[in-house]
């Protein structure tokens, strides 16, 4: 049995997700929203993710963490931001030895509805369809399921 | 007195200075720079950084701590980089409520040179005079001693 982490981290919403597998099987275990106060300044908003992630990982104990990759998109503010609450998320990890892995965006779109393109809708959909007991109430939350759903499917192939 | 934790980010080299400011008065306590191995995983270089500041918190115990602002330069993926490693950085003071203070690479050069566009030798210079105990032997080193300066010289006129 594996426990994972799945994060979709944003500054404004960082999305987690924690399920279990063990062969075939997955087992929804908890998910959820953390969300920075968007009034403190960025620093304070970078904590509050790596606070947030910390504790999810003191309270769930997850063997791995699965987050996506991100990449530099039209707006390369956004990117840098992302890029920022990426790592803060990250840090919180790789900082207590958890193993860290990362996947392209296309690939958990892939690896949960087989197009590289699918929409959020389509994502939740498929999420909802292989974690029954899941019922993400947001974007964010719904993602970071798909992304934990994604590392789950990578090492059925290659464990 | 105020001790100010300077540093430089960067996912190859990260400086860091440590200096205390009493009025008019500079202290060279302690400088150096934190080589995360070029051969690990993003996440392990990022928990590189983040525990090298954690460590520096620790055993130097700063009031605040002064860092560069990012900026979107020609090279999205640097920036992107930057951003991940400056992330990590951060998260190790502000997890630990130390405030964070953001200057922008041009206050840095013009609070020391009074040239917004000073070269790295210029600001290595003014650092030797400003802080004649201090011999920054690369010029990250020299830069996280010139960036925990700004924030001394900002300080002077604020409080």
């Amino acid at each position: 049995m594996t426990r994972i982490l799945g994060i979709d981290p944003g500054l404004l919403h960082t999305g987690w997700a924690v399920i279990d597998t063990a062969g075939s099987n997955r087992t929804y275990i908890a998910s959820g929203v953390i969300l920075p106060p968007t009034r403190d300044a960025l620093p304070v908003r970078l904590a509050n993710i790596f606070r947030g992630v910390s504790e999810l990982i003191d309270t769930f104990s997850p063997d791995v963490c699965s987050i996506e990759i991100t990449f530099v998109n039209k707006n390369p503010q956004t990117t840098l931001a992302l890029g920022h609450a990426r790592a803060a998320a990250i840090v919180a990890a790789s900082s207590r030895d958890i193993p860290i892995y990362e996947y392209e965006p296309n690939k958990v779109k892939k690896a949960l509805t087989s197009a590289g393109h699918a929409d959020k809708d389509q994502v939740y959909k498929m999420v909802r369809i292989l974690l029954p007991a899941a019922h993400p109430k947001t974007p964010d939350e719904s993602d970071a399921l798909a992304i934990a759903l994604t590392h789950a499917n990578m090492t059925k192939f290659h464990f």
